[in-house]
């Protein structure tokens, strides 16, 4: 099917689909028990064939480029899609650096040999068919399909109709590296049509695909979530927050909010709210407003921050859910660690959050209490990243608790099958 | 409120519903970080308080037994209804054993120190807030209680209307015991209404409820599936199969097959399905055949089958996927252990599949090529349960891949968090 094909009927659409999927299927039988061996070969060929093949990919680039001002881009958005031979050595180095990951199937969980001898063993296992829908940076198709595959998993692509040349000039030449290296076919496949339609398609067959994982802005979120009938990871707001303890020491304090606030805006990450503990608010708040006035950061304060902030405008309720992706923050003052904890409980994404502190037992109760898929201490929300963790690359940050929390890595496609060896052994 | 308030306006259940998870959800934030020891003293006080309460227990169940007829019963069912001084001391054994288990709730699964010194440590933690839904046995009202408490979560109980007077006399005595030990006295509710929309509402609110758990029949799972607007955690049915492999021993295949097939029959992890390869059927069938015939099991074979089955009736395409659940089996005659798998991936429910052969090249590729949940080489299919894998006690067993599959004890009720510590350390 050829990328032009728009104007398709919802018979077909359903058709398409429904054959796509169970193409990936039968691919992900194969790509259960392929050997690592065969995945990274195929990992480093399709590095090089991107190399190779720069000006394939820059032609087909163009394509996008230039259709872009249609969808409205931003110059911002245009240059995120641009590539150029940097940029594409850029995906090809990420494809080596997949290849020199562990490979995370057969993997030994957990095992035990039982009273009267049955041998039991926890094995880790790839999960089987993703779906992946995402917007519309091309190097995301290279990573997530290199992800998913040394996972031993299938993946549809689903890619933003911005990128749409780009992304299928890649994924030609994944394929074609496929069938060199002996990796099935139809491991990875890139959606042929861009009809809005499709996603809905997809997302009903749960009987071919075992999970769906959305990247992108909350709307496309939602509408996933609500319409998938298999398991979603979902990647939702981050609003993240710094409370800086009494004791903390305030030069550490000023820096830390001000990397998590200023270092890059409009990341899950990033700091969009600040606490303060009173003890020290008096002290510490005029330092670090000055800091972040630098970065023409508007701070909403609560009635108690209003003295020490200047410049600050007045708070509203609204504020302490937001996440702003810019250059605002929201500051409250409050009168002990447990206030902090359950201001970040209610109001926060349960996604990061930072304390300031010299006290051991303030960290203690600190990263205890926050229920958030990270919790730093005395070091930048910004953290959190699988990358940074040591993770490898990564398919998203789940926002949720199920399954995948915080970085979503190749341990996080699989999941596990109990392996049990008897010797004729019944259940009495 | 009274478990006799029945008839209440749909915007009382919900104000009800909402509150119950409010309450549910606080308790969870006191249970997260609640000691190991007060928790076993907890389930150690709750075990004598049911053996003390014997009396009071059996009298609130005579009220159930009373009522069983008007629900249309069966003696069977009756029967399961029917606690008396010894099923209590069950009950209270199970608590006692919960309490020897080991605490889930900050096992350290991960850590590393990262290039710059930033040390993170990746770690178990509780889920939050449980909504079980189960049909009438009393004693799962207490096992479900002390498994989720054990694990650190909160835990909404909604029990079937038939077991209501017997799960509000064991509720009241385990909140009692909570009471008195430290642990928060909405650790554990029980839905006072039986209303039908009541499930509905909590379905509902996954701002208070992080994961739903159905244990009943398909339809109840089915309609927890569908309306359930937070994670569930599914237990679908068992299909599953024995596949006899050229190479098994005759004798060891029938004993197997017999009780995989005949200990317990109305189970998930019962044989509903026969495989046998040509190079052995002759030989092997009808000494199976032999052997389930005693058991008057109904079996339903394979044109290739038919001739080596006396007494055996024609399968028909819909004996493929069934879950007999009693004295029945399908029975069918492959040509190859790839047949054998690609048969149990296409018809199997992903519970549990046995292979019984002596060559270990065909027990590697049964085991990596079968997508179930537990595979088992030359062991009956019944032990896939958390007691026999040496888990402990068990809420359920998932026929989901998604973060738990198969027996779901202590563990699978958790999630875990990433701990950051730094020494002021920013993001570059």
């Amino acid at each position: 099917m050829s990328t032009a094909a728009a104007s398709l009927s919802a018979t077909e659409i359903a058709d398409y689909c429904r054959q796509t999927a169970a193409d990936a299927r039968q691919a992900s039988t194969e790509l259960r028990v392929l050997d690592t061996a065969v995945k990274n070969r195929w990992l480093m060929e399709s590095a090089d064939a991107l190399v190779d093949s720069v000006e394939t990919i820059v032609a087909a680039n163009a394509l996008d480029l230039e259709a872009a001002p249609g969808y409205g881009l931003t110059e911002a958005a245009i240059d995120r899609l641009r590539l150029d031979g940097q940029r594409i050595g850029g995906i090809a180095q990420a494809l080596r650096e997949i290849a020199m990951l562990g490979d995370p199937v057969g993997e030994i969980l957990d095992g035990f040999t039982r009273p009267g001898g049955l041998q039991i063993v926890k094995k880790r296992v790839p999960l089987g068919v993703v779906f992946f829908i995402y917007e519309s940076r091309p190097n995301v198709t290279a990573d997530a399909s290199a992800i998913c595959v040394k996972s031993g998993n299938a993946v549809i692509l689903r890619g933003g109709k911005e990128a749409i040349h780009s992304s299928q000039a890649i994924v030609d030449l994944l394929c074609a590296a496929a069938k060199n290296c002996g990796v099935p076919e139809k491991a990875v496949q890139l959606v042929a049509t861009t009809d809005r339609a499709a996603v809905g398609e997809f997302l009903k067959l749960n009987d071919l695909i075992d999970v769906a994982i959305p990247r992108g802005g909350e709307g496309l979120i939602r509408r996933v979530s609500a319409e998938a009938t298999m398991p979603v990871i979902k990647h939702f707001d981050g609003n993240c927050h710094v409370y800086v303890d009494e004791s903390a020491e305030i030069e550490m304090a000023v820096k830390i909010i001000e990397n998590a606030k200023c270092q890059r805006m409009g990341v899950c990450n990033a700091c969009e709210s600040l606490l303060i503990h009173s003890a020290i608010a008096e002290k510490a708040l005029p330092a670090i407003a000055q800091r972040l006035q630098k970065h023409q950061i508007v701070m909403h304060v609560d009635d108690r921050a209003a003295p020490l902030v200047s410049g600050g405008v007045p708070a509203t309720q609204d504020d302490w859910g937001r996440e702003y992706l810019g250059p605002e923050i929201s500051i409250a003052v409050v009168d002990s660690i447990d206030q902090a904890i359950e201001h970040i409980n209610q109001y926060g994404s349960h996604h990061t959050d930072a304390i300031v502190t010299s006290n051991l037992r303030a960290a203690e109760s600190f990263t205890a209490g926050v229920d958030s898929s990270a919790v730093m201490v005395n070091a930048s929300t910004r953290f959190n990243d699988g990358g940074v963790f040591g993770l490898g690359a990564e398919i998203g940050i789940s926002t949720d608790k199920f399954h995948a929390r915080g970085p979503c890595g190749l341990r996080e496609l699989t999941t596990y099958k109990y392996v049990v060896r008897g010797d004729g052994h019944i259940r009495e």
